[in-house]
């Protein structure tokens, strides 16, 4: 059994964010106001250096919140936002950082780094989902999305490939190396975004991901531009992706 | 100067639609019954064997029209839909099906009568151009894409090429051995769309077409499935496309 903790609750512009603690981690839901009973839930994942609420996470929550009228629930991942930064993070970061400033390739440190951090946060959001599953405006019978890039793609393609109650997933901007293998195990329906010009992530390297995925039904969205100039109308495109597949139809003022 | 007369128009559901010849090559026009003034232009091209007023192509102008308030226009390729066929143009279909009984590919010949076919379409559409910026309600102050997907594509891609008058493009689903060259003289913003499972173009091929562009903003939506099954939903994402770079809000009841 789980424990689920509400730590603060609030409601801006027919929002209720609530924050939570599951097994001492700390997350945040955010519902639609009215019309919530057992809405679509949508689990995200945030990139690496950010944090449950990053303008990315809440941005994105927003548009299904108000458009889609879902539920949206992210985590802390370990080492990230309020929860402690271990010895080993630290490490990893530093090598991080000095790898950038020498002008050497980010990847190798990222993809090991991320797959440290996944190892710990899948097993978190197995935990999750669970809990969310017992609150009565949630339940077991409503589909369940998943979408996170960069980082959040680390955790999720792992995550997604042991877990079947997820039934459609947005992913990108991430190395073949370690999740090529998770993600030749995931049938749902995936959207996949790469930048053509990424100074981190070859298109090789991008490409072969999106090609892992066994989803009889996936896209793959390419824009120019580098690595951190993915463009914001992808976040309705994965709106709309979603809409399609947990249902309820875009709102009109989408 | 061109030769433009209209020979029927009609409305249906709130769009205008004008047949017409220009040069004597027919086409047709789709406008808003209203608020059409000076909007902006889209031209499409249609699909090998199909016609100017073929479903796909009276299917987007409703798209245009009614979502963003756009005029478009499409005319008959040499060939097809109300045009005279030639020797020439029996020759490359009957070998087009010759090919296709024996499992021969297709690409050779689709690609060599193509190029045939857009030396002849290059020069229409242009006149075409001219002379529906002629019209009081359309003006040449007004932005103007093109819209063209397989053989639309092997016309459009010349086309735009050697026309600044077109600020925006939909592309896809054709080789690169003959548009490449074109492509690369391209930087008005493209979207391109390819099919992952395509039994007539090859990944290679169709990355290579993509990649040829010159544009500095360009996106690549590549799906899973076979040739002819594009899914419906890139023609909602060509329309969002054109509201974005033609102007003109995507109407609430897109």
């Amino acid at each position: 059994m789980n424990a689920f903790l509400l730590t603060a609750e609030s409601t801006t512009d027919g929002i209720v964010e609530r924050d939570f603690t599951v097994n001492g981690v700390p997350g945040v839901l955010w519902s639609p106001e009215s019309g919530a009973d057992h809405a679509p839930l949508v689990l995200q994942a945030h990139g690496g250096g950010n944090h449950k609420k990053h303008p990315a996470m809440s941005g994105r929550a927003a548009h299904l919140v108000r458009d889609c009228g879902y539920h949206v629930a992210v985590l802390d991942a370990p080492g990230h936002g309020d929860r402690p930064r271990t010895e080993h993070d630290e490490r990893e970061t530093a090598a991080l950082f000095a790898a950038r400033a020498a002008g050497e390739p980010e990847g190798p440190i990222v993809v090991r780094y991320n797959d440290h951090l996944a190892k710990l946060a899948v097993p978190e959001y197995r935990a999750l989902l669970d809990a969310l599953q017992q609150l009565p405006e949630i339940g077991t019978d409503g589909p369940v999305g998943f979408w996170g890039i960069n980082m959040g793609t680390a955790i999720g393609v792992p995550f997604v490939a042991a877990e079947p109650r997820i039934t459609a997933a947005v992913f990108g901007q991430h190395w073949p190396h370690v999740l090529a293998e998770y993600a030749k195990r995931i049938t749902v329906p995936v959207e996949f975004d790469l930048q053509w010009d990424d100074e981190h992530i070859s298109r090789e390297e991008g490409l072969a991901l999106f090609e892992a995925f066994a989803s009889a039904e996936k896209s793959l969205h390419v824009n120019s531009g580098k690595h951190k100039e993915l463009p914001r109308f992808e976040v309705e495109s994965a709106v709309r992706f979603f809409a399609r597949h947990l249902g309820r139809a875009v709102n009109a003022s989408a």
